[in-house]
């Protein structure tokens, strides 16, 4: 950390305490007009002028990054800038060479002090499966607007994977999948999501006779399309993220959650990077994993799925 | 409000500042022995004993009530005590008799001091189909399980409406739906809803066949029955259903929306008692109906909606 | 609403459903380029190039806007474009002519469809006493990154309010203030002020001989001004402004309030409007105040209150 | 994790697709009767009949456990069993034995499947001083209701530490502290605290001289105690006390933070010890450190203070 500083309020033009108070600044007073201030440096957009930023997903979904907060920033900088900003309030000024906004950045991240990352915003268009957004809504600190099936028609896109991306129910996790099964069972499987997309055309012709949308649609398949605007702040961005990019989420929602990352990446590189280091490739040690290590000894517990979890630990801490 | 009572500090044994500090007060002294306290009256329990309260509702949905915070009371009151008691840890010290508690609870309804409708908490087992779950989800504040279609094979429920119950889409409204429709229509989408669900022997086969579950479930339909622990707290409970009981909801929320209502009244009467009378059954007057009403002239906009939503309220207040 | 429009899925290239899933579009394929769409419109900084708009607040404090989403609109409209955006998507695509937006920004802050006023999000630096501090904080949606005293010596602000702004305490309502109190008791009040304020010079220099800054600043009084950087979307600055600008908040978050108000109304002022006409100089009408309307009587009810308040409603709606 | 049970969808009695709805389950139909289940086995209160558990922390200071969801629990049976009982709806039914609910408990801590953890809820009665109050309330996602000092006089109570407790700035962390400062500086400090409370007398005449308690109360120290009703689920607490309990908590919090852990842990001694295990007592090895370890290396750093973090975790495991 910088050394102590004693930081004046920023944008306070009064100096210290005054013996009488300006009339206006008393409490009742109308509101006093507004000051503006020039930018110090240049501000950049860090969409590079954009409106969006795409990426597809599978063959009907995407990711698509709409805005950002910041959205511009002094030149030479990335968005991680508005982090610094906010965590130097709490700590006071310091030098702000390049070189130690990246140090007080992942100091942040590896002390779990995450409300400067809450400063950043980033705003989302996202077409995915319905049973994707299931899991995906499941993150409560979002701002959402999602299309809606009582108010519109919903268009003719289904999830369907190639023959290849069928897979097999793991052995070994009960949430989890395995590698692709067979071919002939993984045709039998695209055949029924065609049977279950097949009722789109009954959909749409008992609406026109006038059946409700919001009860018509119940009989579309979890496979359907649908599509929302998804805001979120970093902080909570990066939690979503380390539970959607981890091998235990299901496969599909990965690749929406490694697009997202590959969106935000050219935006906040220093967070990222400090993402990376320590949260996403981190390892967790469990108090009786700490006492194996110190003592040489077996895992003290009988729990066999936490001797797998330690040896698998083991291994890549090169330790087995 | 009660007349002003400087607060003692309750359950706090000291009586004003000491001379000397006793070395077990000091910071980073190790914790003291818990000091429990009898009730002053004794307890019953607010579900009378029951370990749940269900509501059938529809063929195969419910809405159950598993237990409630406090669910204890002091003999004679009802959970409301519990919003009472927090309120008084802001108001001070008033009057305690029934009627009192009852203008307080109010007096918060009224004047929009939600907080202590926070102390109140609620857990309910709740079936409902997918589409009403995606609806029911958006409630960001509840703590939510759901039942996992990627861990375990889903049940096989679904929703299927009485042939008097598939409505025609609103004329008026274009996420609402008016009265039954024509019974050929209707039939038409029964059978479509049971050629949906037809799909479920084949989902099960290619389960056993060895399709990951989190995949197989993408053929069914959003008619699907689905199951979760939903716990919330009472303020925001107050806002679900001011929102889902409401006409413009979808009807089949709106029957879960009133089941779950018909499971809290008893419980806390008082409050639900405030919340018809000031929420559910009030009226927002806008600033420009505020000035029609005064003036005696029509609503200063040519916006038709907003005339017509004046309308329907100068007809309920009977000034039409 | 518009009339009906079965929205494709902007963004979305193909078209339909294909007979064959390219390899690129499999589950667990790699995260494919990102697609870069440039603005329809040249796109404009809704704080007109400024890094900071300031509004003073009292001799002190201030409420300065930072940063704003969207930051970059398009030429000729105003950020509320981006809540119209958000509620397309659920809406399906209409005309767009600037009227219609703001029928549609109404029509949703009319009706209580307040999502996709989250889409829009502010940025403030604030610098305000702690005793009103600590009533902003209470409003939990929001990001706060607030200026550490553990970490940091506090700067030589206290709050003072001029002879004329020390109120006396209401008679009628128990939380609240009446005018100006006479000037030999509000001069004995600011004279106990310096003399808090007057500890400042002890706790710097205890600071220096080493005691903890986390100990040293308990002996400051809550008129010490901190600061924070505060970032939230507009529903809920909405929902803080409503209750903060009201007359029974404490005067002075009042001016905080208002000052906040005059920064965003440039920026959102389609939204801004429809705020006021519909929620703040609107008015809600009890269920038993509309049955005092609709039947001539008064209102059934003992409570003294309950009467005081309709009243008062009454003159406002000139039936009294 | 058990093996694989088809989960029945409990309470409800109805048995696979039926031919016919009956009438009463038609969407729009009255709600139905309250179907009330007793419970298998007799429950019993996990507060043992007690209104109020609570721990006096310094000298004017307390937590009290004031309530618990669940509050009543199957004999033989903690609280942790609402735990099990909200995962076993994500999972299906499995064998019940108690061994197994530990099994599952501690599998959910060790995995970060922390919604189970929200379906248990405590309420406490807290007294404090205000600037341990300001750091507790930035935990968001509690309920809170607190004593209000512009509707009440505040009781004449405020911090003072011993003189051993008065700590010095920490040499090594900007926002920690030492050992006890010398006496005379203690002492000094002590001095300059009474003062700050002499202003109490002041206080209360100018009330009573009618200036309104809202600001008479500025003048008055963070010193001060205020208290609450606080409430939160289980998940939250724990991230609470991983952060308050902490060595790099302000030790005045950590005091409550492990008086509030010694309230609960009776009521859930699964759920505490696998947070102990898995949270408290657990290590973050972040990716440099996990090279580190597998390369027999120094870390791949040249930041002094990651390399510090690195020594100190390296005693821990006993690998320095």
């Amino acid at each position: 950390m910088p050394p102590e500083v004693t930081s004046a309020i920023p944008g306070s033009a009064s100096s210290s305490t005054t013996a009488t108070v300006p009339p206006e600044a008393m409490a009742g007073a109308p509101v006093r007009p507004i000051l503006r201030t020039a930018p110090e440096t240049p501000l950049v957009d860090v969409m590079g002028g954009s409106a969006r930023w795409e990426i597809p997903v599978h063959e009907h979904g995407f990711v698509a990054l709409v805005d950002a907060m910041p959205r511009l920033v002094p030149e030479g900088k990335t968005a991680d800038f508005a982090i610094v900003q906010a965590a130097r309030v709490s700590y006071g000024d310091g030098t702000k060479h390049v070189n130690e906004d990246r140090g007080l950045v992942r100091y942040l991240l590896r002390h779990r002090h995450t409300t400067p990352l809450e400063m950043v915003e980033f705003k989302f268009h996202i077409s995915m499966p319905i049973f994707i957004a299931r899991q995906w809504i499941r993150h409560r600190t979002a701002n959402v607007n999602e299309y809606s099936a009582r108010y519109s028609i919903v268009p003719d896109r289904f999830y369907r994977p190639s023959v290849e991306s069928v897979r097999s129910q793991s052995k070994l996790n009960r949430q989890g999948s395995d590698g692709a099964i067979e071919v002939g069972t993984a045709e039998q499987f695209l055949e029924l999501l065609k049977d279950a997309e097949s009722h789109y055309q009954k959909y749409l012709s008992l609406t026109e006779q006038g059946v409700a949308r919001e009860l018509a649609r119940a009989a579309l398949p979890v496979s359907l399309y649908t599509q929302w605007y998804w805001k979120c702040d970093l902080h909570n961005i990066f939690h979503f993220l380390s539970l959607r990019m981890d091998s235990h989420a299901q496969l599909e929602i990965q690749d929406f959650a490694r697009a997202m990352y590959a969106l935000i990446k050219p935006i906040v590189p220093v967070s990222c990077e400090a993402f990376e280091d320590y949260r996403l490739n981190a390892m967790q040690l469990t108090s009786l994993e700490i006492e194996a290590v110190r003592s040489g000894k077996p895992l003290a517990t009988e729990n066999k799925r936490e001797h797998a979890e330690w040896e698998e630990k083991r291994v890549r801490l090169g330790l087995a």
